[in-house]
């Protein structure tokens, strides 16, 4: 993610001084014209716009031990929890730094092409500052002065993918049980359905703000009784897990309180 | 259910005979033309095609008991297991009648619209014979003549959307817990996110065909590590419930047995 972030940077024009652990990286750069540093703090030193992105958050500090961080803006690009980005605010603030948290939603390879998004929280003057830089990244969204914000949203974001792709494992693995092929029932049948469906959600979003926990589809009665199909199916069908087993669990709760006329987007009360 | 397609079917200037448990749903399409029969056995009676939708498999067996099926097709909407369809189409055979079991992927008031799709597994003749009826009331796609292949898929179509619904849920609350709105998160971060990221999935199930594990992108090393992060921050967010644990957990075994640098796609074999 480094080399890409810098090459985009490069390729826009922007002069860079760079520093990786592997010198092998940085080395790389340095061919395609980047100053190369020796030490991280060399880096920080060579420009008022810092952009880190490491493995995590504790290497971002120990990275960083030792630099000068006075009057430096900090980017930390790095994937991490809202507590670690507000730890990590206070500790470059405390340094005489300003600090910006981003979210990089996008792979590698999506760096500097449209559809790239990063999510930013923490110093509005910062942002400002260097939006243009940063927006030659990716697109650039400011989401708020408390640092935490984006790599919350981040999360929350990847929470959403990660149910997508759930629901897709297991999907694949009970139509692979009764021997059709995964590309023929992704392409052929639940590509145009989740397509579909999908487009509930937004639906959803505006009953959940408006505590409108009512549906005039299937209701968390029926959802039930589909969820325990799925599940008694994929015993049968000799399946090992069922990934779906804490949705099961919080629909059969909300139908045991009395809720079976609601809809699934009520589910959110119990998250 | 029964009472969209009876109407779709009527729409398309089919004769119907009309049984509904609860009288004042059959009086209603009565009112506009069809025979009301007075028990099931006489709707039964009254047609060479018989449909049936109803709340479970148990009760399609009670409903038609008594009935004579003897050289009529039935076709079986109603939701269930493969395993339940196999033994329904068992006994309608045994009476002399022939057997289409089909999953309804539409909720009523898509019946005769375009994106409707109902999935018919069973005898192939009696497909071909009403194919004409039965595309009347969604688009009808045969997929085998082992009546259980029909239901099966239509669970493996909704685990796909329960997924995706539970990573939606799931993704809001932790964007509410920040004070953000349900629909501006959903609208302007969830939705453009997922409708990029669904479109991996065709690949991942070539992949999954090719028995090809590797990635260029993400592995379950780097996977693991953000569900790690998802879950620790839910907690310190104050979230009751994840509702990926066990999707964390399948990544992490994957991990621990020395797969880390495989892909997402590689998780289907632990299902």
């Amino acid at each position: 993610m480094g080399t890409a972030l810098a090459e985009t940077l490069m390729n826009a024009g922007h002069d860079l001084t760079v520093w990786n652990r592997t010198a092998a990286k940085a080395d790389a750069l340095a061919a395609r014209g980047a100053v190369k540093a020796e030490t991280a703090a060399e880096a920080v030193a060579a420009s008022p716009l810092v952009i880190v992105v490491t493995f995590d958050y504790a290497s971002v500090e120990s990275t960083l031990k030792g630099a000068d961080l006075g009057g430096k803006v900090l980017v930390n690009l790095t994937s991490g929890r809202p507590a670690e980005a507000r730890r990590t605010a206070e500790w470059v603030r405390g340094q005489g730094g300003e600090y910006l948290d981003g979210g990089i939603m996008a792979v590698p390879q999506m760096i500097g092409q449209p559809g790239a998004l990063i999510l930013y929280s923490g110093s509005r003057t910062a942002f400002d500052r260097y939006e243009g830089e940063l927006g030659a990244l990716a697109e650039a969204r400011f989401m708020g002065t408390d640092p935490g914000v984006a790599p919350l949203l981040d999360l929350a974001m990847l929470t959403g993918m990660y149910g997508q792709i759930a629901g897709m494992m297991q999907g694949v693995a009970l139509a692979r049980s009764e021997g059709m092929s995964a590309a023929d029932f992704t392409h052929n049948l639940l590509m145009p359905w989740l397509r579909a469906m999908l487009e509930l959600m937004p639906g959803w979003a505006e009953e959940i703000d408006a505590k409108s926990w009512g549906t005039d589809v299937a209701n968390l009665g029926v959802n039930g009784v589909a969820l325990r199909m799925i599940e008694q199916a994929g015993r049968e069908q000799g399946l090992e897990r069922n990934l779906l087993a804490p949705l099961k669990e919080v629909v059969d709760k909300r139908v045991a309180d009395g809720n079976a006329d609601h809809g699934l987007q009520s589910l959110v009360e119990e998250l």
